[in-house]
């Protein structure tokens, strides 16, 4: 398993509603690629939200969140932590 | 109190250790701005390292990391979660 933060830009304007409504879509199927969705940070203001999570590869993350409707716009290996 | 995850993008081949060191010298500093950073994670690779904290402002995550000797690149205030 690795860990992975990916990054979506253009979430302007995303409430508490609706990305809770985005992870809960996430967390329905993810186990189908065998991918765990942490937690997820979003900047209405700026459009990034940040997910956090865990799984066998960048690629099995996007397939989860292209489903949910919010493939993400890049993606970080985390490999180091503090 | 608010929110923020910072972005740092050019620490490519960014070690654990490194890593450590780095987010240990705004520890020991972070209280002068009433600044609480709470975890980092980092991708040598693309060079990403992503910081989320506590703190007054944006400016004052920037003024610890500053003196720590890594600006962020970027920073979002986070108001939405998931």
């Amino acid at each position: 398993m690795a860990q992975f933060m990916d990054v979506h830009t253009s979430m302007q304007g995303v409430t508490p509603e609706a990305l809770l409504e985005a992870h809960r879509a996430d967390l329905e199927i993810q186990g189908e690629e065998g991918v765990d969705f942490q937690q997820a940070w979003g900047d209405p203001v700026t459009g990034h939200v940040f997910c956090l999570s865990e799984g066998p590869s960048a690629e099995a993350v996007q397939r989860i969140h292209e489903r949910a409707g919010h493939p993400y716009d890049e993606i970080h290996e985390i490999t180091v932590t503090a």
